[in-house]
């Protein structure tokens, strides 16, 4: 599938789960696991996006028809840079686009700046992670196609988003706002059920971005299927 | 075909060749290159590996039935570390090794004494390259499986290993055998034709690590073919 | 003097050296450079400020009294963290303030926040370097107190302020206006004679963020001397 | 004082206090506990030496007569390069070397073996830190002119010297000295008390590194009167 058709299926809400680096979620257990979030995407037509290891992209694509991001690219164009990550070898191997600056891979500002540029001469997606409103703020006026928030009041103390200070999200949102009118705006913090879920979508976020509650869960597929049905209340 | 039956494959003399990330080794000419260099294993029954990038080991895995290399690991187990590079993902993907440290990904010394832990705890090959004579005693000291030297005067200066006053490398090869027996030494710089090949061998060296001599060469084939020929002058 | 009295000292338009480390800014050599620069400022009246190298800064603010940065800060309290620099050293040892993300020695987009933060609580001045008109509005949302743009046309052309685009700083400083009123705009690239000076402050900047231009003159003092007399056309 | 006269007074025992980023021992808090230092040195023969932030360390050499280390140092020469740490300066300042590779601040194999480099081109010491076995056998093949072991087994569990196996301490120091026989070896990890110095020197190393158990300490002083009188022991 190619990356516009792809890109027409990410309009939210939308589900991106991180496989990271889970023992759960490498090899063909990456694999199994994308099934069961393109067979969620099926039965519920909710949009479901996985961001698999490097190693595991191809096999996942092939497998699949979802959206499929690398979990990182590095600031580089083709050339002499060993052990790097290049972005046209991730899209070859048919990820439509890439988280950048996660929590756990932070990049130098420049850094940020320039993969979302060269994402976008890869006509690929640009999903920046930013862990406070400030650093919101700051990346969305580097224009990137969507942005994952993650208050570190939802980080630091545990607190689901459902049964936080709903300023902690609509502060953020309004700030990211000031500077990007269309980046599409996750939630990347606090979720671990479907109330949380429906709560970053009624609070105004466009979808979520998850790791753990659906990749260490005993049965991914059910959870998957209750966040998707979350998705559901606001339409 | 199982790890422990890629590593017989691997005795000397062995080419190496370092994809980078060119655009000549990316995706779907990746696989095309790593063909290449298996039709030259089975004329001339020389041992060629091929090191792609993460997101192409799986397709050239699949494809050949050569040893293939990671151009680089993280010192990582299962867990979050998002967009990082865990040996068991490339090993999955079908890796028999790494390369460690190369001079365009240098790693912090801790690092790469635990990368090359992680590499034996996976049955895998660590490949730690080396750029002057005492970082390569250093290396040897760490106990990879193989070591690519590369001497700076034959990096700095444009000097082929053919040309190169021999204690360049014959002394740098002293050094690491003081400290280690049995690791696979590699001439890793230097090396642009068949006559290079054939003069690191006679210094002392069990094969080479090479990349734009091949990856940009007109005819890949060709190059590699010499190359191997080269490497039967001294059995 | 203190920290607060300091800061009255930095009103526009303000010349900053940074030494980076220059043989001819090093130790006694940063003490000689700096008095010159203070014996400009006496005779001027125009706010020159410096920054040393972090071994000399002590010596430096001891024997001026004209406003010394550190030339970078880690995003660290006081704890473990051997051969870091903590805010609170540099500012013990007389700096009232610190450039931040300088091009030579870029940072994480959470740590340039972070720095800004810990700049704050300690009463110090951050200054952050900005290689780009969107990087400059990104870091203008984490409200640092200077920001030095630096235009990439005039960095990778060499094209002198005084003879660009008007458009180069005047975009870049609509901009960080959009989204930061009061920082202090610094024009931190393509400054190599009082002319460029001139425009720079006619374009719309409050100062210039200087280094080789000073240091590797001839005679720094003259050089200083021409650039504070051409802020002085716009008053 | 000159390097050359202070690199005389480095003889064994010799005990060197990190002083890390702790508040106890920035800015002025520095000089005291250098002076208390100084004062031990004076009154027990003992050699000691301090290792204050890059900020203090004038301050500290022009207020006593005993060694200064800086804690870290770059691999660079003068030139551009904002923000990084030059030889040249820490020397002036009145550092006669400095620490290297810091458990907290660890190092690219090639920039420990270039500040080694740098450092003895400046006629300074390097103090190499190494937190296991084989990696302190890798250092030592990079021929600085001091090592300091940090056995994980103390690092880990907390075991004092005095409470470890023997094997620990005495197996790392043979694979030292097996590349390297005129290396200082400092016992870098589980010293708490005098009782562990002592244990450290009768195990074969030529004295320690450490850190809060001086700097936290309630009387200072007294501990490191502590520490210098049990390095007698053995003499």
């Amino acid at each position: 599938m190619g990356n516009e058709q792809m890109s027409e299926k990410l309009e939210a809400p939308i589900i991106i789960v991180n496989f990271k680096t889970y023992s759960e979620a490498t090899g063909k257990r990456a694999v199994d696991l994308a099934k069961k979030a393109e067979k969620v995407n099926r039965e519920t037509g909710v949009h479901i996006g996985v961001a698999p290891q490097f190693a595991d992209l191809a096999a996942v694509t092939e497998a699949v028809d979802i959206p499929v991001f690398a979990q990182h690219v590095d600031p580089i164009k083709p050339g002499s840079y060993t052990g790097y990550v290049l972005a046209e070898s991730v899209r070859e191997a048919g990820a439509i686009g890439t988280l950048i600056n996660h929590s756990e891979r932070q990049l130098k500002l420049s850094d940020i700046d320039q993969v979302i540029r060269i994402m976008r001469e890869n006509c690929m997606l640009s999903l920046v992670c930013a862990n406070n409103p400030s650093i919101s703020a700051a990346v969305a006026s580097l224009k990137p196609d969507m942005i994952a928030i993650e208050p570190p009041e939802l980080i630091g103390t545990g607190i689901p988003v459902s049964k936080a200070q709903p300023e902690v999200i609509t502060g953020t949102i309004r700030l990211v706002r000031e500077v990007n009118e269309k980046a599409t705006i996750l939630c990347g913090a606090g979720i671990s059920n479907g109330e949380d879920v429906a709560a970053a979508l009624k609070l105004g976020t466009q979808g979520v971005l998850v790791a753990s509650s659906i990749v260490k869960a005993k049965d991914p597929y059910m959870i998957m299927t209750e966040f998707a049905e979350a998705t559901k209340g606001r339409r």
